[in-house]
């Protein structure tokens, strides 16, 4: 860290501040400029505590952290893509993958169609909320246990794994009973200890970015993952709250190729919550697939104008199919594979095509 | 709502949207202008689902919400201001509360002399987390159960009540042991299920904004409060994130105004978080109450600078007294009152003075 | 537009609106709902006052605009895109143009090699900035007049047509002397007596997104343009400002998807100033090109660690030319036609290979 | 500057970043520390080129400035208050004052009756724009000269110093033959053409806060007008761009708090754009004394529903009057005093009550 001390310090301030550093773990270093004081303080950042709070001290202007402060899920530490495992499906490798499936879940008929026309088109993965945080109480807030159980259902039938939303740790036991991959949710990207006992599960994570969340703290999200012992986890960037609301949040696809230049995880794209409108949706897929993503996440509803939720962003089973054409061009000069088809699985450790 | 088409509709468009939006339960009114045909959607919207499905289909272009949907903390459907009962301190009447303390609690000696500073230059109520949300796995986290016994102890050395943060459900039972009022932070302001789990408990719940959340979205946290029996809630703005970095956060007054115009709960500011530098708390806490809060939340520490967190915004027993001090002619110019010192509280029901 | 009045408002005040909106110009036609009424308000908001001074009645809750607010540039008003054209290039149609160069024009040597290397490696157009805004006025400011003189002979030598910026009016005449595009920053993208001017110039203008600028503002600085005359107008998204400072701003894909779905504009992409750090700029190329843009404008500069302004952003000769090649395939997905290399100018109307 | 090198650099690395540093003036020192190895170079920069182009090279991760880029308005290098004297008024003072009138100018009638009104009421300068920024080009642009020529006559008869905004430089002659302060808008806060021209009329500027300037940017355009030998500069703060859409802006009176710690410049508050909305505009104006704001700027219109523009912000003369009676005990709280009614001037130079 670099200690930046206000104009014309002192020696007793300068040998106070050092005494600081000193006490605090870390060695300093006094560099007296032409206008400026600095204190470069030499130690590991991740494993002292922060010198933070020397910027409380009178004779100090500000205090400059230099070193990241993840250290799991850093690309620095363990430069090798980490590869998170679903059933057959491989996330982080070569292979493109395509997470579909409607918003909420409504009724076994509305899942099982969307289901079987989302991997007819290419998708390998389903996702469906049982669990909905709503901005608004009065909103349908999911049909929890029942909506578990439907999923249940059509993953027998289809053979598709299953990502569903985690909201609160005392659902989480029934939630993985069905779901192959727990998703946390942006309210919740700050929500530590749902974090830690989701990551105790062992379950895969799609870990989506907070609405007002900075790269650096996504990664530090994701580190919490790692921490507690659960390194499959999979980033979704899905848009940050901005001044534009022509579009229900930013998509910040710069956050995508940053995220896998710093960290060692998989990153997925949402264009669906980015935009917030269906008539996006494709255009924002492929420039996802250009951008370096390992994935998208898409919400696809048979009725999108009767959903139960956030009708305005789901597409219809056809936009979906011509969205997935579209995007074969764009994965081929991306370099990616096409995965395989799911198979379907009949009990855990079987399969079968 | 109203739901514009897109333009030169069709008679069997309008027709459509007109029948769609009678099945969703309301009354359509059309009216064809010179550029745009609307469909005006009679009928109360916080009782039927919303309209904004229709958006996807393709002859609508919008669908824009008329109505708000917060009911319970609504000023327009209880005027009043809801007055929050803490013990002995009643917030939101007309005597202004001052919660002070440090950030978390670190030792009891550490908490007892804060709480004895902070109560000596008149605050009413005592904070400090035991449970700390901190954005790194590696920064201290709090002491949990020890620091909850630790503000058991001082609470009833000092007869201040206690404002403490819960991260969790199922750690709600314990701090409700200790906590007169639970906090619930910025980052779990969208946690709808640990917002449903407080209301439950029946304590006073101070609700802190989200650092990304619109005045709308944190009046509908307050809701869900309200909505599942517990209208005890005290609103405190803490600042939003925004493009500026000089300051932790922005603070937003006019979000303190409006809130009080909206809402008919009490409305308190947390200069220190929204700061994040603790030589602006004094001016902004003066800036406070003449916007029209109803009370200070202001993190104090005996020696910031050995803070295990937060500790750049943390003011010295000192400078919380001379803010105290400065704050008095701005509270008597906002026609404020200055509340007793709180009473010792011997067992629940007792006090003594 | 829609009047929503304050809840059950008295007929004299529903009566008093209706004659406001009248008064105004518009035809009102009132709904009294369950719980708001509003009057609708019929009439062309582009040739009428808006109503939203009405807000400021008593019984007035809110005006909301229904209508867009630019004409010439909507592709509702005229579908087809424009075409603009630069010599002997035309964008907007199929053909993908690169616009590469320098932040700044420091020396003819300069100019000159990096116009070789990027005309080698396949742009069509060359950048470079005689007048700079920058933020500190110790910064670089640009060479000016001998700025413009070398772009002169560097276009004469290699043919490239010439994209510089203008920072005001009285530069502007000097400027269209070598200039064949002339650029609008973001920092004036809001100043519209500097847009009215070059409108009357006749020269193409490259309109950048201003920093905080949304959608329909920055289209409505389009309009400004096109009022004046020129419809020779090419959008250029470079990033927003939020609060994520891992890169210098945040490029908005969805922008570009949504500009090109209502404007009849081209639209490019300028990644460097988004970015703000060369080592994003070919991924976030690839991905403008697969959400649609119909060029890009990129920062090159012989010795980036020796620029003058931007050095951080700015690619070398190699890395461009890698970044080239690297669109190819993304291109070809996209549907695109490389276009010819610009044909060298030797007099105006006159030209060689 | 912090040169941070990318991890584990070779001693040549060090060796090459260390040589690029001298060849840019400043003098290295490197400090190898357990994770990062960091250059901190010594000189002072604002007077040489910013180490930041380094950032450009493979074995640098990031430059960290650690130097204010301001100069002549910062409080370090001249602690005493500049204060601006317009006419008999002094602003920066013990003297507080309000600046209050319509958006724009309209007519003789209207202004002469609102001046009359705002000086009654206690304001000490006369607002009204001849030239307005208009982000529609359909919108109403202001009379113009016709403008300026009423605002004179005005000001002849009420002795009320006027303040109006500048939108380009060729317009600049005629207003500050009636303009007593050059009025920046937020659309032109980085306009650095026309903050140059504005500083060499020698006339005082009023310099708003660009809607997505920092602090420190505002800072430095103010450092473009004292570098231009204009010292006559007053700070005006009104709101700056976030998500929250409530209101027009979200005020910043943070930055108001922190503008004067780091400037020597008077800085005011302009509640009405900030806010965009009536019916907060008193209590942020009694917050903005709080915070220490030297003044405020104010909208009032005599029929604000008729208003030719910003019509739903603006506050009737009424609404004013009892604006300016509630400030007096924040006044008064701040240690305010109550500046003299302006004197009304015959010919320049001689003057009469």
């Amino acid at each position: 860290m670099i200690v930046v001390l206000t104009p014309h310090p002192s020696t007793s301030d300068v040998r106070y501040v050092e005494r600081r550093v000193r006490e605090l773990g870390y060695k300093p270093h006094t560099i007296r400029g032409a206008v400026r004081t600095i204190v470069a303080a030499v130690g590991d950042e991740t494993k002292r505590q922060t010198l933070e709070v020397l910027a409380t001290l009178p004779m100090v202007e500000k205090v400059i952290p230099i070193q990241k402060r993840y250290r799991l899920v850093s690309r620095e530490v363990e430069p090798q893509t980490y590869r998170v495992r679903v059933g057959s499906v491989v996330m982080g490798g070569p292979a493109f993958h395509v997470i579909a499936g409607p918003c909420s879940v409504e009724s076994e008929r509305q899942i099982l169609s969307t289901a079987r026309a989302v991997r007819a088109a290419g998708a390998t993965l389903l996702r469906g909320g049982a669990f909905k945080p709503r901005t608004s109480p009065y909103d349908f807030q999911g049909l929890g246990g029942a909506g578990l159980r439907i999923l249940r259902r059509v993953k027998e039938e289809t053979g598709l794994p299953i990502v569903s939303e985690a909201v609160n740790e005392k659902d989480l036991d029934s939630l993985i009973e069905v779901a192959d991959v727990i998703q946390i949710g942006a309210r919740n990207a700050m929500n530590y200890s749902l974090l830690e006992a989701a990551a105790r599960t062992g379950r895969p994570v799609i870990l989506k970015r907070g609405m007002a969340q900075t790269i650096e703290e996504w990664l530090l999200s994701a580190e919490y993952l790692a921490k507690n012992g659960n390194h499959q986890v999979i980033l979704c960037e899905r848009g940050i709250r901005t001044f534009e609301r022509a579009t229900r949040n930013t998509l910040d696809l710069s956050a995508v190729v940053l995220a896998k230049l710093e960290s060692n995880l998989p990153v997925i794209v949402d264009p669906s919550h980015a935009a917030g409108r269906h008539d996006l949706v494709a255009a924002l897929s492929n420039a996802a697939v250009a951008a370096g993503a390992d994935g998208l996440m898409i919400e696809v509803h048979e009725h999108p104008e009767q959903a139960a939720s956030d009708g305005s962003q789901q597409l219809t089973h056809e936009a979906f199919r011509r969205l997935m054409q579209g995007l074969q061009p764009f994965l081929r000069a991306a370099g990616r594979t096409k995965p395989p088809a799911p198979r379907r699985v009949l009990h855990r450790g079987k399969t079968r095509r």
